[in-house]
């Protein structure tokens, strides 16, 4: 019996602090339970017994024969860890806290080893739909009465929160929406289990298809990684809303809960990574879950708009255009076939006017015009826009319709620009589809669907060794690295830098100069001089025959400047022809550990805030998706006439750098910057780096 | 009395084709008129006589006594020329064509010169909420069954649509968010009058606050500028749906109703002038015009969230921070004085988490924020959280809450993250304020509220005259322009170019050159060579001492290129030294004329689409806004110890480009590419220009 099994469907539950009273909360909490799908023994705990809601109750938890398996704790806070201690001894496997004040470390020391975990404290608590709710949430309440729609097992949706006010609000918004949920679970203070523990058991249950966590900032960061590539491996889509994007966000979940929300953009390259598709608001969100729980694995990439209305085809089209999702002039021959079925009056290009008329025979016509769309690479999916709000419209239509949708393999999707009614997106819902109120919902969820597809690919197809000929360099002393052990570092990884040479005399200068080519770079080598460019130390772009007199110049201005100081040589260095600009860096997160940044160069890094953000290890084919992802990608790719960048090469540099990050734990930060990319085939150079250590180790991180 | 009393509120009204079942539309649209606050006569008309839905019949319109002033047309389509011809002998000012397939041409001749104005064919018709509904329309039919909301004469909303199922549909939607309308009309075929005709006489009229608009092409787009303008003299907000921004949308459009969608580009262009806010999808149409029908003139620029839920709060802060809406960390001093009223486990910051006990004393305390809230400069308008789903909430604070927002100087929106009851967003709009079913609207009503009061204050400040020292050049010859031409061009408007001059011999070439700077590009100026590179005609980078051999040399170059060329010279002309890189130019938009384009230089342009295009005239300060609308802007700016540019010489030069642009109605296109822009007080130039005349003058086309 797993740890959720205990909390969904326990051989028995007790509630200490359950009341009579079912206006106030604690009297909720009971009848919640009560009228839930779980029908194992409830008891309400009581010192002064009697009974409560027509149930008897026990006057403590040892008085209950066998103990109870579960323990929902209500009463007042001073009282809670004595009340646990009562749990852990009359065997309890788990406990909702719902009380809050509760003195933490007493409790700690109530659960002790005892192997008992538990939600909360202040939580509003938890519901499986088809097993206990152990929550005295009013949404939960009202649900409840209102019952559940159909199942889909294996491809509900779970909600995970840790705030219980907006994970209730998101399910009760949800079942208003008709959605088909398998279980809300909240949080709270996450004294013991965090959200992630719940993801985690729900992706092992494998009853839920989508997953909506509305998190704050993750209690133990660290986890995320391991846990969503379980989610990844499963199929199980997670769908994120997290508060901190904006500065006031930031503020407000600091001083509401104290949990820190973490660097954002840290938490944006993680999402990235694993295929997390962060949502903004309510509608979005649902849409979104909607989507990937009727339609998991589809790539999304054109659609089809099928409308009873031109205006409302056209207006559906903007929509999805704007959204990335391309809705193509269907091909002639396509055309030709589906001229069969709509009105000569109507249009066959796409979007597709069947016209009013194509519902005036039971949806036959329609129904052709589903399947021929079914039949063809042309289109993706299908956006209905069909008049939801008239009675019975889609009952009429379900004798044609139900067949379709259940051998349907493209998603098809409904809408009305007519506000739709609640009995045609029930039917359709109860249809295996899903019918939503606004084209930018549809949009949403194609979208959705489609980016989940996409990853899901990646996720499957995804190289998981690493570039060959790289050595992890003994510990490093802290602080900003030097020349030397910056190239020691850089050169381990197989990172290309710019030709150099230490020399020793005028002579070798000149030679190794001609031999990496002019012009070069002179700068003095030695440990006791620090500022090279204040101590003349430094001539650069020096030109074919101005490499010895360079050499012996340099030597004369370090010898004046610091007579005493031991000087080992010159190093002559290439100075590398212009290429396109990069930055590329690893930064440390406090959250994540490290992450591989790759940015435009130069101005337009901070003006267009074009960079992305990724954590090690970063495949040669995940490098050139970041890449890509960048708005100054379409220069790399030639652009205007602009030569083509060695994308192979850049590739390969941000999987090193990524690898560096990875197995360099000492390493606190590195820019390369400039990275200069030459023409396809002529690689790439980090002409310039920085790397500074940390003072001790950190503890290595692994993601994925 | 206006042609819109002639819709609104007609003397009389006839109906042509009404049918006594109310089960077709021809029954409706007779159910639909009597149904409505309009009580003047209804006369149905049909040959045979008798009673319809309890009117009296009559067999024609000229057997009506005294006969219509507005006649509504359902009967078959080519019976509707002789319908109009017999409205038009009876006097009837003017006419609603509902049915279709209507010949055009008879139609026009059956209005001949009567004066008749009609509207359709292929109309679903109109209403007003106050007058008559003159439309077959079931969610017409609907909203007229459940009656319309208290009225908030001078600021209610009003639909012009050229679709009728969109405008409809969106009427429907807003009545179910308790929105207040005034009219909803739709413009069908536009065979007379069309939407801008509505959209002006409601401007006139006086009672919308907001016209929303639901456009494929405008009929006249010519007319959009000066009704625009009209609306934006009378503060009349313009909210718009324009389909067209994807290709698709643009295809279904043409196939839909033979409308040309026009340029997005120019569209855009047009709206961004004017003032007119478009939106995408039609909560969020809903959402703005609500907040703008509320909420006239208001800077929102920051804003106070106020939540009984701290979570709650957070997330909404996220939100409108992501619309650009400030959520600043309040003072101090204000924080002391809002900690009177909220729990010291709630927070005064920003987001305020007031706690749900703020409600507890019937709204005293709540009360108390909102004032104390109203009377500083550190936010311009609140959002609160609520808990709208509990039955009763706003009806219990109302005696409190009343009085609050109607002296509230800014504006107070509510929502709700659990799903809200009609009840409470009934009770809010009543009150005069108005409750959102997402975070989202919330965030777009305070965004349109912030555009358009933005907007207000340009166009109340604008400057209507142009940079001084421009003067109209006689016409131009079509074609590409050469290089004298252009500078000639160039030089009437006062744009500044590259100093140069035409010599003839050597010595001059360097004399000109040494007193303009070196270096210099010479360039040979013959009207027989065209192409001058290709001849050898061109030598750039000439350096001082060289100007003289320089001259030579393309003199000897062009006479053997083309011994009979009648070489005019040889034009010296400064190299300049590169500044901040922009392009400006003038495109010619079928649809409205002359667009002004402002654009980043170089790469950037087409890789980031960094580009603006506006309607000429720009004042100066309105070329400033635009320029700073680039994203490349904070280049200009001074970013990372960049130079600031000269963004007065800068502005000034786009004022000019679009004053030639207004005036020299034979120039097709403009490119001043590129444009360098120097460090402040050094001014612009335009180094390159390329200059099109089109082969007759085209219409000037004045905007604003």
């Amino acid at each position: 019996m797993t740890l959720l099994d205990a909390f969904f469907h326990p051989k028995s539950v007790a509630i200490v602090g359950a009341s009579n009273d079912t206006s106030i909360l604690r009297g909720k909490l009971l009848k919640n339970a009560i009228a839930s799908a779980y029908d194992g023994p409830i008891y309400p705990v009581h010192p002064g017994g009697g009974t409560m809601q027509g149930l008897e109750v026990h006057r403590s938890l040892g008085a209950i024969p066998g103990g109870a398996e579960l323990v929902l704790v209500a009463s007042p806070g001073k009282t809670v860890p004595d009340v646990v201690r009562e749990a852990v001894e009359s065997g309890a496997r788990a406990a909702v806290i719902l009380s809050a004040d509760v003195d933490e470390v007493a409790l700690a020391q109530a659960v002790g080893d005892s192997g008992l975990r538990y939600t909360g404290q202040n939580t509003i608590g938890l519901l499986a739909t088809r097993g206990l709710a152990a929550t005295f949430s009013g949404a939960a309440e009202d649900a409840l009465e209102a019952g559940f729609p159909a199942v889909h097992p294996g491809r509900m949706i779970s909600i995970v929160s840790q705030s219980g006010g907006l994970g209730m609000a998101l399910f009760g918004r949800g079942l208003a929406q008709h959605l088909d949920f398998h279980a809300v679970i909240t949080t709270g203070n996450e004294s013991d289990l965090e959200c992630l523990d719940f993801i985690e058991q729900l992706v092992e249950e494998g009853q839920s298809g989508v997953i909506v966590a509305l998190i704050e900032g993750l209690k133990t960061p660290s986890r995320l990684a391991p846990i969503a590539a379980k989610a990844a491996d499963a199929g199980v889509a997670l769908v994120v809303m997290k508060i901190g994007s904006s500065q006031a966000g930031q503020r407000a979940a600091i001083s509401h809960t104290a949990h820190l929300t973490g660097a954002d953009t840290a938490y944006e390259a993680m999402f990235d990574r694993y295929g997390i598709i962060r949502a903004r608001d309510q509608d979005e969100i649902l849409a979104i879950a909607a989507g990937l729980a009727r339609f998991p694995r589809r790539r999304v990439r054109k659609a089809a708009v099928i409308s009873t209305s031109g205006g409302a085809g056209a207006w559906a089209s903007d929509i999805l255009g704007n959204a990335g999702i391309d809705v193509p002039l269907l091909s002639d021959g396509l055309r030709c076939d589906l001229d069969q079925w709509v009105p000569s009056y109507g249009s066959t290009e796409n979007p597709v006017d069947v016209t009013a008329a194509v519902i005036g025979d039971g949806g036959k016509s329609l129904m052709q015009v589903f399947e021929r769309l079914q039949d063809t690479d042309e289109v993706d999916a299908m956006i209905v826009n069909l008049g939801l709000q008239l009675p019975g419209r889609i009952d009429k239509l379900s004798p044609q319709l139900a067949p379709v949708l259940a051998n349907a393999t493209k998603p098809i999707v409904f809408t009305s620009h007519i506000l739709p009614i609640d009995e045609n997106l029930t039917a359709l819902a109860g249809m295996g589809s899903v019918g939503f109120s606004t084209f930018s919902q549809c949009a949403a969820a194609l979208k959705g669907i489609e980016r989940y597809a996409a990853f899901q690919e990646r996720w499957r197809a995804r190289e998981t060794h690493a570039p060959p000929g790289m050595t992890k360099l003994p510990s490093l002393s802290p602080g900003v690295l030097d020349e030397q052990a910056t190239s020691r570092l850089i050169a381990a990884y197989g990172i290309p830098a710019p030709p150099a040479a230490l020399v020793t005399d005028r002579g070798a200068a000149a030679q190794v100069a001609a031999k990496m080519g002019f012009p070069v770079a002179l700068k003095i080598q030695s440990p006791d001089i620090a500022h090279k460019t204040e101590a003349g130390g430094v001539r650069l772009g020096v030109a074919d025959g101005q490499a010895e007199a360079g050499f012996d110049e340099i030597m004369a201005n370090a010898r004046r400047h610091a007579p005493e100081a031991r000087i080992e040589g010159v190093l002559v260095q290439k100075m590398m022809p212009k290429g396109h600009e990069l930055v590329i860096g690893v930064v440390r997160d406090p959250d994540f550990g490290p992450l591989v940044m790759v940015g435009a160069g130069g101005i337009y890094l901070e003006v267009l805030k074009d960079v992305v953000f990724a954590p090690p290890p970063i495949s040669r084919q995940e490098a050139r998706r970041l890449i890509l992802s960048l708005k100054i990608a379409p220069i790399l790719l030639g652009t205007r006439g602009q030569a083509v960048a060695d994308m192979d090469a850049l590739a390969d540099l941000v999987s090193r750098v990524a690898e560096l990050a990875r197995t360099e734990t000492g390493i606190e930060q590195i820019d390369l910057n400039p990275v200069f990319v030459y023409p396809q085939g002529q690689g790439v150079v980090a002409v310039d780096a920085l790397a500074v250590a940390c003072g001790v180790d950190t503890r290595t991180q692994h993601h994925g």
